[in-house]
Order: C-alpha cells, then sequence, then structure tokens
C-alpha cells in the first residue's frame, strides 16, 4: 500500500474521506477496497448511508473545508502524509487498519529507523522520570528512536532523554495543541529537533476520548513500548494492551507493590510483559522474544540394572571425573557406561573416604577442592 | 518412609551414623538403603571406607558422643526427630533426600500445617520489612505456617509477623546458636510460641557454609518461598534455587530497576518467579501453578466468500448483535451464520448511520450507547 504518489486532488479527497462523520480508519479502508479510491467512496457515502438505515445525510467535510485544513497545516510548517504514502511511518502502515492521514511537524525521517515507545504515569515519581531518561538516552545512544506521547512526567522525561538523537512526540489533539502548558518549551524543540505528529486537524484540541487513538499511534510507530510507571487503570496500560494487539513488544519497569505507581507495570509482567531495568531487556526483547527463560537440563536417570559390584577402577574413573562443579549422577553413568547401582557405590565409598561429596539432587563434587 | 517408631538404641544410631565424618544426607540415605539399618551401616563403614581409598580410620562418634548431644538438646527442652518418624515435617520427608534428623525446640505440632517460607536481605529497606511482616500476618490469618531463617531484616519481620499465628525459624548453628545478638528476644519468643529447629547439634556454632543446608531446610518446610528483597547473588537467591529444585513454588517480590536490593527479586520473576505483590498471589501460585497469564483468544476469521449482498436483514441483525462490550466480527459471523464480506458490509454501512462504531483489531460496538 505504500509508495504511491497522490494528486493534489487524491490528498484532498482522502483527507475529506477520513474527516467525514463516522469514518474511522477501518471504515475508511474498508471504503478505499471497496470503491477503489477516496473520490468514489464520497461519491458513494450518500447511498450507503442511507441504506444503513440513517434519514438525515452524513456531513461531508467539502473540498473548501480540506482546503482550509491543508492550509493550517502547511502554515505551522507540517505536512500531511497519506498512508499510500512512501514517507508514511512504515510501522504504522503495516497496522490494520493503518491511519490513512498523518500530519508530521518536524523530521520525518525520523519515521525511518527502529523505534520504541517510552510511556508512564504523569504524576511520576522522579525515580521513574530519571530511570525513563536514562532509557531514552540509551535507546538514542544504540540508534533507535524514542516515541512518546509529551505529557507530563514519563513521557516528558521520555523525550528530554531522546531530543538529542531522535524523538518524535504523539498528539491527542492537533500538531499545535501544546498540552500541558508547561510543555511549550518541550514541544518547540521537538518541532526543530524531532518530530511531532497527530491524526488531529490543526488547532484541534484534544478531548479525554482522543487519548486512545494517539495510544495506539505511539504504540504502532515503536517496534517494542516500555511502561515506567502505571496505576491501574490508566492510560499507559491502554497503549500496552494496544502494542501487544499490533504484535509490537510490551515491556514493563517493575516496582515495589508499596507504590501504587507500579501496581500497573507489575500486572504488565505478570501477563507476560518483559520486564524492563534498562535498555538491554528492550533489546532481548526484541531479539528473542520469548527466550528470557531457561529451561531446567534434567535428564531423567538411566534405569537401576540392580548391579552391586562397585570395582576399584569403576571407582577411580569416578573419581577422576569429579570436579568442584557439581556433575550429575547420570552424566557419571553416562561417561563411564557403568549401572546406575555400580556408580551410586562408588561415590558413596568416594564420599566415605572424604574424595567426595554428595549434593542434593543428584549431584556430586570432588571434596577438599 | 514415615512412622516407623525408634528404640533409643536405633535413634542414637541414626544420630551417630549423622554425625560421622563424610555422611551427608545423600550419603546416609545410601548407607541405610543399602544395610537396611544405621546400626549395620556403622558397623560397615570402616570397611567401606578402605574400599573408598582411604587408609586413615573415619571419625564415628561413639555411643557416649551421641548420648551426650542427645542430653545437651533435651537440656534446652529440644527433641530429637529422625526422618522415619510420624512427628518428622511431612514436606522435610518428601525431599530427595529428606534431612536425616532435626532438632525441634517448641511446637513440632506446626509442622503439620500448610507453610510458605518468607526470606530476603538483612540489610533491608523499611519498606522491604514492612511489607513481609504484613506478608507473615496475612499468611498466619489464613492459616499457614511462616517459615524463615531468624536473620535480621527480611527474616526477623516475617517472624515478628507470624509469631501469633504460627512461625518456624530454621537456624545453621545448633538450636541455641542465636545470631545476631539483637534477635535473642525474638529466639525466645520463637521458642516459646512457635518452633526453631536445626540439622546442626546444639552448642553448634553455624560458618558461612552451613547456611546452604539452612536454607534447603527453610524451603523444603514450606510449600512456597516468597523472596521479598535480595541482591545479586545472594543466600536468598540460593533459598529460591533450591526451592524450585524441590518443587516448591517460587515468589519474588518485584522492586524498581534503580534499587539494588530488587535486582534478585527482578532477576528471579525473569526466570519465571511468580510476582507477589501480596498473600493472595501466593494462594493464587499454590492454587494454579503457571497458570497466571491470560492467553489471547482470537480465533481466525472464516474464510471470505467473496459475497457483497448485504440485507436489510442481516444488518439489523448484525446491529441488534451489538453492545458497548466490543464484539469482534468473527462472533458476529458465526452468530449471523453471514458471509464474513456481507457482514463487513453490514458494519460499514451501520458505521456510517452512526449506528456502530469499529475498533482496531476487527472490533465493533453499538454506538451512541
Amino acid at each position: 500500500m505504500t509508495g504511491a504518489a497522490l494528486t493534489a486532488d487524491e490528498r484532498r479527497d482522502w483527507l475529506r474521506l477520513r474527516r467525514t462523520e463516522n469514518v474511522g480508519a477501518v471504515t475508511f479502508h474498508q471504503l478505499l477496497d471497496r470503491y477503489g479510491g477516496a473520490g468514489r467512496a464520497l461519491a458513494a457515502l450518500p447511498d450507503l448511508t442511507a441504506r444503513g438505515g440513517r434519514t438525515a445525510p452524513l456531513a461531508i467535510p467539502s473540498a473548501a473545508d480540506a482546503a482550509r485544513e491543508m492550509a493550517a497545516g502547511e502554515a505551522l510548517g507540517a505536512r500531511l502524509i497519506c498512508a499510500c504514502e512512501a514517507d508514511f511511518p512504515p510501522l504504522l502502515a503495516a497496522l490494520d487498519p493503518a491511519p490513512p492521514i498523518l500530519w508530521a511537524l518536524g523530521r520525518a525521517d525520523l519515521f525511518q529507523g527502529p523505534a520504541i515507545g517510552i510511556v508512564g504515569a504523569r504524576i511520576a515519581s522522579a525515580a521513574g522520570q530519571r530511570f525513563a531518561r536514562g532509557l531514552a538516552q540509551d535507546a538514542g545512544e544504540a540508534g533507535y528512536v524514542v516515541v512518546s506521547g509529551m505529557a507530563r512526567g514519563i513521557d516528558a522525561a521520555a523525550h528530554e532523554g531522546s531530543l538529542a538523537t531522535g524523538s518524535i512526540a504523539v498528539l491527542a489533539g492537533g500538531i499545535d495543541d501544546v498540552f500541558p502548558p508547561e510543555n511549550q518549551g518541550l514541544y518547540e524543540r521537538l518541532a526543530a529537533e524531532g518530530c511531532v505528529v497527530s491524526e488531529s486537524p490543526p488547532g484541534f484540541r484534544a478531548r479525554a476520548r482522543d487519548f486512545p487513538r494517539r495510544n495506539r499511534l505511539i504504540s504502532g510507530l515503536a517496534q517494542a513500548v516500555v511502561v515506567v510507571e502505571a496505576e491501574m487503570r490508566s492510560g499507559s496500560l491502554v497503549t500496552a494492551r494496544l502494542a501487544a494487539e499490533q504484535g509490537r513488544e510490551v515491556l514493563a519497569v517493575p516496582g515495589s507493590p508499596l507504590d501504587p505507581r507500579a501496581k500497573g507495570t507489575n500486572d504488565l509482567i505478570r501477563q507476560g510483559a518483559a520486564i524492563c531495568e534498562g535498555f538491554d531487556d528492550v533489546l532481548r526483547a526484541l531479539g528473542a522474544p520469548g527466550a528470557l527463560r531457561e529451561p531446567d537440563a534434567h535428564d531423567p536417570y538411566l534405569p537401576d540394572d540392580g548391579a552391586d559390584a562397585a570395582s576399584v577402577e569403576l571407582r577411580d574413573r569416578v573419581a577422576a571425573l569429579l570436579s568442584p562443579t557439581p556433575t550429575p549422577r547420570d552424566e557419571l553413568v553416562r561417561l563411564t557406561s557403568a549401572p546406575v547401582a555400580a556408580v551410586n557405590a562408588a561415590l558413596t565409598e568416594l564420599a566415605l573416604a572424604g574424595r567426595a561429596e554428595l549434593l542434593p539432587g543428584g549431584l556430586a563434587v570432588a571434596a577438599g577442592t
């Protein structure tokens, strides 16, 4: 779907269709697929709507409305990028559904790099903010762009840590909707040195219900999302859930059960999120998903054939095989090709002689080492 | 192996065999199995030792030595319990190898109850100690005995929280080896209201190398072990490893990556230990080991058969199936027995009419609810 070049008219039709009442991303792509183009979909809308059982006509923005939004964004120095275009973030294009359009202010080239999301509580602890800043720095040094939501607390710290290397802020309102006000300076640096993106029209003020869509964009722009601090039922957990649905890695920073800001992250770990104690954990999650546990390697013992004769020769061979590293009895059995009972008897005698020490779990070590 | 009644002579022979130079728990049980009794094993030792390649005779305690240890323990008010006896802790008896003998001072009846181990750092944070105390209280209220090691920090807090309901202290030295000295008062309360146990002879001062055996007893006496705070390479991690080897549940309390005392517990969680944020987590681990993750239940969509006719009837049936709870598209397909494309078309039309909202991930909700 990427790589197409749109004419100015086609771009305007994409914007009109996207801004049409009741047309979400899913509906947008279904209409595009069904009618083969945004213009034809716009033409079919009135009839479709009537068949849906609605009598009032659908609010479809006019060409002039779309031109006004284009002009407003361009006046801010931003660009509209459609999902079918080459500049559209590849990770977002891979989503089902992809966001149909995106306003981008600043370095759109950052979309091409590997990226991780760092999100978390607005009312974050100093330690949490320090951790987020350090994680973002480490990510940047490793060549990863950092994506966050420019909120107070963890988000702001993540941007601060990554401004020098590559930072993308995703806004729920328009690309000019700076909130909270104290992030004005951060916003200006992000627009100049990093990138600010939004699905909303310029001038649009974010409402509470616009944040899940913003969160979906944060995780969608990243290969992995790290949640640094989060209370239960917080927006960061929504981002984590969306990331998991998008097939992106989810990591969470653990914290004390006595800290309510760790409840959400600990719960994520409980549900299968990888533990994040530093950027190495992100790299590990991206490199080898699901390979974090080391399986126990414990072969069952060979069957006991009841032999009882522990020869001097076997005893000395067993003694020679022992070292300060605990050795499983079955390994001794295998290496000596002797019956289990004979090896056991040899070990017992070596232990009594102070030449071996028998450990729980069928292990033996050389004594006096 | 439990339930036998030992004569005074047999008990003395068990003690002598256990205290024989180079006879650990593994060797003890192998000798007992091979010779059918501690007395006969003692008689066979000199010959066995010579065959093991040792010329100096083995140091076997005399009957008088054993009688002295018996008298010393009984003078403290303690009892010697052998692994074959009915009073021996059933969870310890189930170990391979079981500790052959145990000195117990206080309420041996506590061995019969369900029990959890709570262990952790000696130099523990105030928060960690508070958590351990609360966890021990909650365990006690739920009818669980608490087992710990009577060390400073987490161990002491765990005992304090469970003295009123049932607390077992496992010592590396003899049952009279109070360490650290500031735990003298706690020790006296444990001996009076709870239970103090040890594998070592009375009067024995613990050395560093005696602690792994002590740790094995803590986990062995418990169905589950919770590690509250632990630095990397600390004794609590040894206890956790031993617990896992014994088939006991291992839980760990998460903590901030910036707290070195959380490094060990976070690492345990990383290796598969269950997260412990409270006693409910212990109960969950005991009830349903390994069932903590909720699997994603996402059926693949039914194959698209290309149909395009969305009837009014189907649209209304789809509308009736929608609710404020997101409903998967494949569920609508199944419930309507209609082709995927027809359901998609119906959903698109309902969305355009403002009667449905289409969500990412193939979900739909009733609009305006």
